[in-house]
This record gives C-alpha cells, structure tokens and sequence, in this order.
C-alpha cells in the first residue's frame, strides 16, 4: 500500500526563479492570501530565499527512510517537503543526508518536524525550515509515501507544487498557478515602488491609500 | 465608537533616553517588578535597544488599518504599541510601514501578533518586537482605536508610557513613574558596579551578598 | 530539610573533552537515543559546543538563591545544571553571575527556565542554552537543593552525569558510561567518515544504506 | 507602594443580572466585540453562568495574600478576578478560601492561574473559571494590590467591572457601559428569536440574511 | 475565483453507518493509521459519536459565511468540516446555526476553530468537535470555498470522504476506501473479541501477543 | 542494554491508603511542595482519587511494548506510571490493556502520553491520568525499560514510590517519605478542621491567620 511516485510535473524553470525574487509575503498576497504554512515553520538560517518544485514525504512518526527515496527522486533544483503522518519532532535530518542532497542539486528542505547538526548544515549553506530542532534519532523502520498530497505545517502541498521559502516562512504554489501568480506578485512589486518611494519622502498611508474618507464612513472620528 | 486620540502626554526626552541607557532587565527591578511583557515578546533583530512614548493601537484581528492612523500620530522617538484584541499571528506590519515609520523618525514597533518583510526590516534598521514572524495578509476593513489603554502581551498600556526593548523583552513604564524609576534604576546601576568588579576577582556572591547565615537560618545545610 | 552536597565525582577530563567533539547528536545516537533534553531547550548563541560535569540545581519557582551555592562548588569545567521545582520562566541567571561563573572558570549554564541581559551574556562568551529569556527578576528567599538528582527539560541528571551541549541542544551522559559512550560515538564518527565521502560524491543512500530489497520486502512500490 | 482601595463603584444589580441572563456570547456581541478573555480561561464546571462586579486581584507569582485582603472587602454578589503580574499556574485558591467566599456571598472566581480541591469546589457548587488546574502551593510573602486595574487572560479589567461568566468563557463589561450593553444585548436576543424559530423550521440562513446577492457580488460562484 | 461545489460524491449509508459502529481508534488502526487529525480536537460533549460524508468549508479567519453555504448544500447524514485557511480560535458556530443543521439533518460539526454557546449546543445535542471554545463574533465579509480538499487539524479532507468521531477524536476515510477500511474494521474487532475475553479472565498480553521470545531476542533481559 | 527490576519495595497498604484520603494538595503541601506532576497531566474522568505503588515505564515514542511487561509485573494495588523517553502524544493505553489491568486489580495508569478508547475506559471506571487524548496506534518495535527511574510531566518517579492522583492531578511520594508524608498529611488535614468551620460562619482569613499585622509591616496600605 505505500509507494512512491517517480514522474511528477514541474512549474517552468524561469517562473520558479520568478517567484523566488518576488518573496513569500508578496506572492502570499498575489495567491489571495492562500498557501501559507503556520508561523511555526521557521528557517534555521537568516537571509535565504529559495524556490523549487515540491516532493513530498509523507513519513511514519520518526522514521526517515521515505527521505532517502525522496532524495533519489529529486532532481535539481527540486525542494524536499517532509510531513510526519502524526505529529514528531524528533531530528530527520541531518548533516550526512544533506551532504547527499547537496550533491544532487536539491535546494532546500522543508519539514514539519525537527533537523540536527545544525552547525553543519548552516556551514554548508544548506537552507532548511523547519519546525524544531532535536538531536532526536529516527529509524528506518516503516515505509510511507513519495510524491503523494500531503498537509505540512497547515498548507496542502502536492508534488510539483512550488515552494517558495525566505525568512517569513513557506508558501505553497499550485503548479498550475504558478505563471499567473508570478505575473501578479510582479505587478504588485511594480505597484508597490511608487508608494514606497513616496512613503519613504514622508509621505502618509492615510492619504496614499486615501483612508481618510472610509475612515469616517465607518465612524471613527479624532478627539 | 470608534476613535483615536491626537494629543497625548509624553515623559521627557532626557528621561526617556536614560530609561534605554539602563536597559529593560534594570529598569523593570527598579519598578519593583512590574510592565514587563510576556517572554513571546522577541526581538527579530540582536543587539539593539530602544526607548520611546507609546502609541497605542488596539486593532481588529487581521486588520491593520489603526496602524495607518498611528503613522500619522505618531511623533519622532515615539514607538508604536499594536495589540489586536483578540489573538493573531496575521502579519500586520512589513516593508512599506516600515519605510514610513522610519521616514517619520518612529524609533520602533511592538506587537502582539505577526510581522513580515523580515529581511527587509533588519536590512533597513527598523527596531521590532513581536510575538510571530508570518507573512499573512491583513485587511483594511473594521476600525479600532489609537492612543487608548491596550494591553499587550501581558502589560497594560497607556499612550505615553515609556517603552524600553532589548534583547531581553519590552517593559512599560507609565509615564508619571519615568522619573523616579530612571533615578531608581541609575542607583541600582552604581551598586552593580562594584559587586561587578568583586565578582569578575573571584568574589563569592555567597560572600558578597551575605547569604551564608540566612541559609543556615532557613535550615540549609552541607552534606 | 533542604542541603548540599559539597561532593561529586566527576568523569575525566580527557573523556569530557572528547564528548564534547563528538557533539549532541552523536553522543545522543551512541547512548542508545537517551539523555535528551526537550527541543524547548535551546542556546541563546550560535556555534558553540561544551561539556562538563553537572552541578545540579533543584530550585523554588522564581528563586535563584541555589545558583548562589552552586557558584561556590563548581570547579573549572563544570556546567551549571538548573531546573526549577515547578515551571518558571522568571530571569534567574544574569550578567552579574556570568562574570561570577566566568571567574571560576565553569564552562556554560543549562537551565529550564530563563535568563536575562543576554546581550551581556553572548558579549562576555558565556555559553548558555535556556527554554526561556525573560527579565523577571527573582529571589533569595527559599532553599532548595544542589547536587541531587534533577529532571530538567525531560532529561534526569545527576550531579556529576556529563553535559554536552551545542546547537541541537543538551544531552546527558551519566557519569559511569561516559568512557563507554565516547568510544560508541568515536567508532560511530569513523564510520560515517566514508558514508560521508561517498554522499558527497553523488552516491545514493538507497545504495549505501542497502535500502531496496528492505523496502521491497515491505510491499513498498514505485509506480 | 503596594495598597488595596476599599471603595469601588458598582453596576446596578438589576443590570448585572440582566447581563447574566444575555450570557458571555450575545454581551461580547453587543460591546462591539470587545471585553472577551482568552480562550484558555474555562470554566471548572458545566451550566452555570455567573455575573457580577469585578473586586480585581494583582498577586505576585505564586503568592496568594492578595485574595484574603480582597476575600474582606468584596461584597455578596461580586467576582473575584485575580491575575498573578507574572504568568503563574500555581493554585492560588482551595476549599478553604472557597467556603469563606461562599460565607461572603462571593459570586464566583476568575483566575488566570491556577485552582486546587476540584472537587470540592465542584461539590459546594462555588464556580470558578481559570487557565489551570494545579495543586502547586502558594505563599503570603510578597503584597500586591487589589481593586486597581489588571489586565487578566488578556482583557483589561477596572474594579466595579461587570464580569459575566458561562460555558463559553469571561466577558468584561465596563461599569459605565453596563447599562447600555445590556440594551443591546436583550435587543438582540429578541432580534434572534424570530430567526431561531425560522431555522427551526428549515428556513435558510442564506435566505434568512439575503446573503446571495451579496456573494455574487463578491464574484463568488457555484460548480 | 471563490466558489462551491454543489455535487459531491458520498459513501453508501450502510457503510457510513458500520464505521460509527466500529469507531476512531479502530479505523484508524484499519487504515494503516492514517487519517486522524490532532489531539487538539476534542468533542465539546462525551459519549457521542457519529459518521457521515463531510461537507468541507475553507473559511477565511474570522469569517464564517461559507457555513451558510454550506448548510444548504448539506444533506441529512453529512458533516460539517470548517477549517480557516489562516489559523483562528474565534467562535465560528453558536446556537443559531446548530438550530439550522439540527433542523436540516446535519450530523455534527468538527472545526479547526472555536465554537459558543455551549450550553446551548449541548442541551440541543448537536455533536461538535473543535479546537477551541470561544464567544469571539465572526463575521461575513471574505467569501471562501465549499467542498473543496481541506486541511483540518493535520488530516486533509476531501469533499464526500467520510468523517468519524467520538470521544478518542476525528478520522477521515477517503471515500474511496470506505467498504475495504469497514471490512477491516469489522475483522479487527472479530479479532479483538476472543483477546478481550482472555484478558478479562486474566491471562497475560505476554503469552496472548508471544511477545517474550521477541524480547529476549532484541537482548531485553529480566533482573 | 535494555531491562525489566522484577523486584521493587512498596510502602504499606495502610500507608498508600491513607495517602489516597488526604488527596493531592494535601500530600503536595505536607511534603514540602515538591514531585507534583506538571498541570498538562489531567484525569479523563471526574470524582476519582487513587493511590498506589508505582511500576515505572520508560518507552520509546510511539511503543507501547513495555506497558505489556509493566502489566505481568505489576500487583493489586499498584498504578502503571508509563513516559516514552521522547514526547509523544501517541494512544499508549486502550480498552484491551484496561481489560487486562483491571483483571489484574492494578489501580490506575499515570501516563505522559496519549490514551484512546476513552469511552470504554470511562464506562470500565479504570481511572487514567494522560497528557494527551489520541487514537493514534503504537507499535511493539524497540524494547524500553521497566522498573528504573523515569520523569514523568516533569516528575521524578522511582518504582515503588507512591503516587496519589485526584482531580487536581498526580504527586509523587518517595517510598523512604511515605510514613512521615502521612503523618504530616493527617496533621494539616486536622488543623484545617477549625479553620474550615470559622470561615464557614464568616470568620475573615485575614483575622485568622493574623495577616494584618504582616501586611502593614511589609508597608501595604489601604486607600
């Protein structure tokens, strides 16, 4: 009954670097306000964003063998998602597997539960997010599921979904979304220059976003 | 029923300045224990401390539209105090607040819920205290108040208080305590300094605090 | 009721040291997966690893008058050990007993509970791993006990069990298998020195580890 | 420093009992949604709602006396509202101040800590709402105040509040506003009966409210 | 871009049925333990529980008009699965509408969110589970989807799978695999029923699973 | 490496019964505040208090093999005190393993971890005390210990010690102190008598303990 997947599809290369620069609170914004995993999925480094194509694990509560499958099915560029089928934050991941998914090209490492060696892994500039961070070992023991729809962190990821990552949190892309949502997020960056500009001269966001007026509609009023 | 308050009374620029000199730790045992927020209260940055009159915001969950009008309050040095009142990690402040916040000279922000643009704030020097990072998107859509008592985190507010932020939490002093409590908390900062120097010579604080016969007194022994 | 004891025997020097190379999770592996404190407890710095013996501290909620004691019993190289008797996220520990601690050479501070001035602390490279940081100030006005068994962030530790502690977090070592587990976590880093080497070279752990004809055996399939 | 006022203002007792017929939900609706407390403040017992004025509690962590002093000067018919001014799950009240507070009249407790003797409070039917259960002990160490205002489970509460207590949790209506509050609330409780009736009777609330229109306008469609 | 489903598929009644009979804890072993959301949903009364196709809600935080939606296209038998796409403890559900579910047929209730008037909801005997009991007011301002794929409390939910729950908690069943997760389901208990009889008379688990010989394989010893 | 003690010392049942009529806050306060479980551990029924000589269990996450062992070890009387050596909230313990327990006279089960069929239990009247309600399923994989030290919701627990649970929770009672913990138990419950009739006739605890006097010294006034 468990398996794993091999063929995924993917979003195209140039609208994954795409979302990668546009960030993940603006293409949060630019989905409708969707995707989005809970604030307790932090990065363990400062400064990275990263953005790749979804292969999801969904592993038994600590056992990490479905990541060593995980890791032969990724391809460059791909981002491993890793959701416990029952709540764990015992340490899945650690310096060796990274070594490997360095070696292979993986971008990044998504987890709802904990990572190890974390001195490590911030030497290599291997950029993980992650709920916890626990020595705790895993076991091989029971097989789970490759390239299957999984709930990580609050957000539904399917495999080949884009997972865009920064120091915000994570935020899932249907695949199938991903051009017109890259297309948004860039018109609100575009959208949003000309405010900050103005913003930054000490302009206000009362009559920027013309405030003023609703304001009163609703009854608020200065005393 | 909804309204903000323009006029506001503030501590003394000197006195406000001292209070961030002696740091959150000395001035909340100089108030006899007191204003100090929950220890969720986090810096997303290290190494900085700030002080400054409260404004307050009490919003609605989700909605960031009071901050809009406390930008507009809010005077150079002040620092804005956001409590939504009822729970959330939504992220109510990112990169454009910022920029008007620091255009306009605001020295920080304290907030009981989620921010965003977190690269963005740290790059650009913007002080922030929260309780969440997460990109989660806000709306503009039901009024609430500025410049009322809030209560924050586990503190209570009033506009003008002082606010003092370090590494080690926000604690609030209201604004008619600031002198006593700076005189209070410099006093306390001189009687360190000596126990300090013993300290760093190989002092005993058993010895320098006396506290040998009160532990015999209260029973204490040595095995 | 309430006492001390003066003495302790303590794993040696050269087998302390060597823990503390092999690091957390190794030594955590080696034990058999015991020993570990909970993934709340976390270093207030990046990228320092310690060891040492425990000095232990039972200590009333909110009371750090046994940290007191303890400063006078450690010997260099010992690691303050500190668990409240009931949960507290009260400061106990500040920069007046880091220069002390750091006077009398002992090597970091393990604690369930918080700490403050942390940005005197990580100035002074005093290593600490807490579950909180909080201002609270606390008091001297109720004994407990040092140098007896403890339970600190789910870990039992008795005086004299050997602390490791990095950036995974604490793990502890009783006293009587820390020349044992030191040869078990040595044999296991030579171990993954080639794994390592392979790994970084592109192998792939499905082939290292053997991994097939074990998932196949499960009923595990690739589609 | 530390003091208790003997005099408060209260509500009329006629209003607050109005109020504690409205319940926690409809008053919370009428104030505009303001006032609730947090969720993790629950009651120690089913079916009974309470309401009365607020004799408020600030204690020390740990630290009970401040209940004996406000235990004299409530009067029968008010509610207890404690708040340690550092978060505690300690049980700061038993059976024993519970029979005194019965003795007194007192309507109820509210506490964000913890309680003790469960079942004999449930026994002697006094209710009680807190954010703990917990046998810790406490001391008489360290005098706090009563009737100033508290922020507890994070509402603002002023003594002479009206406290309105049920299943659903503890709303806190200000004395000045009670009385309004409670026009509206019983304003809405008629408005609803019409309605209740209609859904009974399998009337749809999408009718019932004319929210179709609504939703197509919003661009919200059926498959 | 929002928008309802009208058309789901559902399991057979009889199977929906046979799955209450046999409860959470038992199908969710049938399953291979999958499926079961997070301790953190619990019932709001005890000794009840249900099975039916689950009608999902993705709902904006703090909004709960697609309930409404969802109460029209809900048939007699089926439940109501609301999970915000953002997390949120406000009070989704009270008694106006469970007097609207009731009246429709509708089974229960499970929310990833709060509920209010408990009281209410209990004497009616509508069946909740839910994360949180709170009277915070939603409102009706963001429309959001109606059965669509959900993820509620860690399961994912599609439309139409099958819900179960009782006092242990909440599993899905896809609905596919109703009949096979029934039909092993029923197996289990068969199974369980001569054990049950053992045990009751005394004998050992040890003898009746043969568990010491696979102990003392693994080097488990007796002293 | 892994093991069960078939031998362990008991206090006397006269003892352990008296234990169980002074409850929890009793034995809590009369042992000088100390081996109260953490407030997280609950009662899955009301009205119920025990006590008896702990069989200690120490398990891995998600394994309830040695609850089997603890079972053919344990006596009449005695109460399971079961915690996996890493966080769990996996259902240990169901209706099989209650059958069997109670076939065995064993009290009740003290547990840091999950429970499931909470139902049966409930209708059996074993009495359980959990930190978790969760169908989730173990595995009998990996060996653990029995009958050695474990902490247990933040507890040190010997096998032997008496451990008494009520509705306010769990304490433990070391073997070595059970006969004077008694006695102390008994002498407070005693002195409580008087105290309890006064304030039940209205007595003011403040003339009762004679805390004015204490209050005013320490500079605590009335306005």
């Amino acid at each position: 009954m468990t398996y794993a997947n091999r063929q995924i599809d993917r979003a195209g290369a140039a609208t994954i670097a795409g979302l990668a620069e546009c960030g993940v609170a603006t293409v949060h914004e630019a989905m409708g306000r969707r995707g989005l995993m809970s604030s307790k999925m932090r990065p363990i480094q400062q400064d990275q964003t990263i953005a790749g194509s979804a292969i999801t694990v969904s592993a038994a509560p600590g056992d990490n063998w479905m990541i060593h499958v995980a890791l032969e099915l990724a391809q460059p560029g791909d981002v491993l998602v890793v959701a416990p089928f029952s709540p764990s934050d015992a340490g899945y991941f650690g310096d060796l597997m990274a070594e490997s998914a360095q070696a292979r090209g993986i971008a990044g490492l998504v987890i709802d539960a904990g990572v190890r060696d974390l001195r490590d892994l911030r030497r290599m500039g291997f950029a993980v997010w992650s709920t916890a961070v626990c020595a705790w070992g895993t076991v091989k023991e029971t097989p789970g599921w490759v390239n299957v729809p999984v709930q990580c962190a609050g957000a539904i990821v399917n495999p080949g979904d884009v997972v865009v990552a920064d120091d915000d949190g994570v935020v899932i892309v249907p695949r199938e979304m991903a051009d017109p949502v890259l297309a948004q997020s860039r018109a609100r960056i575009e959208a949003e220059a000309d405010k900050r500009r103005a913003l930054r001269d000490g302009a206000l966001s009362m009559d920027l976003y013309d405030l003023r007026s609703r304001l009163a509609a609703k009854g608020f009023t200065y005393r």
